[in-house]
């Protein structure tokens, strides 16, 4: 076989490479690529608390194209090709580090808890914050010590992250700041990408309101994960708004339009 | 009344400048000087769990007099200065950064639990973790970026503590080795020394088994504070071990001696 050729694999046919808590990995067309596909299930506190919510993965997936698209643009490496459906996304396969990278701009959730500061204080500077991705120790929280004596990543590669961290967050608070909304944090992950013998630091993974924490600027009224978490409702909602103020949906667009199911 | 000369204050008037769990310290004979009292109280998990050990005062102080002299002869910069008496120590007054700094050698303790590491595990390398000294907060783990962002200590104290931190734990490593003691991990903290208009970063608190992890090479044998925090027993037998291995107390010496008490 070709290993230039395109290998078109029908839906049905595709290796699962991966599957997450929100998304699922398939074998991509070439080698080299991967599909990422938005399910519809949510969860918190250690997938302890789980919902599916129907209209969830299809908002994500937009939302997410329409970040990744364009901090392509700005020249911020990330992994994103296209988005090819409804649900799903093409996208270059990268190492994933196993790190969930945490950009706050104001107190809230653990940082909040944890140095005991109230909820929308403004932080005197951004604060970049890492945690170990490991389900079974609850993502604990480590530092550029931990990072380099374990070799979860280098010195060089943590200053690419951070540098990577502060470009996304500075594009993500003027975006926000745009539509009327306060990116109070947002999370996010890298992968190592490898063109030939190089090796770059791409950001990868997704941007959407399970990712971010997004506060209308008027109201305070939270539009992301959070109304789940505190069981506030109005979820799709507050995604659809998100997406309507990006200018990704039209004021007519039918957010709930469900795409192609996941295959269980 | 001149300030050159040294106030004598008799015990019973001095000033009580700050009381801990397990010393006090005193206003000192002369400006910039504190008096450290070591008690005999040991407390574990956030001091809900609370015992006096009669003894462990003496002999932490005794441990962390010769620490910190050898500390101050290999020109480490601490506040120490000279023992009083038993239970008492002449410091330098210093303004004490908020952080715990713990360095550790070993996987032990909450670096096993959180990591998911077995305890005993030789560590990759040394790593030097920081906590936000919060009793309220139950001292919550912290990295440079939350140090530097809430203006805990600049980047430069940081880097001043860190090298403090690695040039502490190379010579309490060789000085237990020595001795049969293994060095798993030890807490420090520091605080900025004043003179005229010069400031410099130097090694506050105690060094002593309360804030080491010391186990005997051979048996593997606990000789610190988690013989009282795992009910072990027999911790004033360990630290006077530890002593002892020292050079700090003599075979026929008494270690219970209890010297002058606390005046509560």
């Amino acid at each position: 076989m070709d290993p230039l050729k395109p290998r078109l694999i029908p839906m049905n046919r595709r290796r699962r490479i991966y599957e997450g808590k929100a998304k699922v990995l398939y074998e991509g067309p070439e080698p080299g690529t991967l599909i990422q596909h938005f399910k519809d299930d949510a969860t918190a506190f250690d997938a302890k608390k789980h919902e599916v919510i129907d209209g969830k993965g299809v908002l994500n997936n937009r939302i997410s194209e329409y970040i990744f698209q364009n901090l392509n643009d700005i020249g911020v490496p990330t992994h994103f090709i296209r988005r090819l459906n409804m649900r799903e996304q093409l996208i270059r396969e990268v190492e994933i580090i196993p790190l969930e990278i945490c950009v706050r701009n104001v107190a809230a959730g653990s940082l909040a808890t944890r140095l005991g500061i109230e909820e929308g204080t403004q932080l005197p500077r951004s604060i970049i914050e890492f945690y170990y991705k490991n389900d079974e120790l609850h993502d604990p929280m480590v530092s550029e010590e931990h990072i380099t004596a374990f070799g979860w990543a280098s010195p060089q590669e943590i200053d690419d992250i951070m540098a990577l961290a502060i470009r996304v967050n500075d594009f993500l608070t003027g975006l926000f700041l745009g539509v009327g909304i306060r990116l109070v944090d947002f999370k996010m992950e890298c992968g190592r990408l490898w063109e030939g013998d190089m090796m770059r630091i791409a950001v990868a993974d997704e941007f959407s309101p399970d990712s971010c924490r997004l506060w209308d600027m008027k109201s305070n009224d939270k539009l992301d994960k959070d109304r789940f978490r505190r069981d506030l409702g109005g979820l799709v909602e507050a995604y659809t708004e998100v997406a309507r103020r990006l200018g990704i949906l039209q004021e007519n667009e039918q957010p709930r339009a469900s795409g192609p199911k996941l295959v269980r």
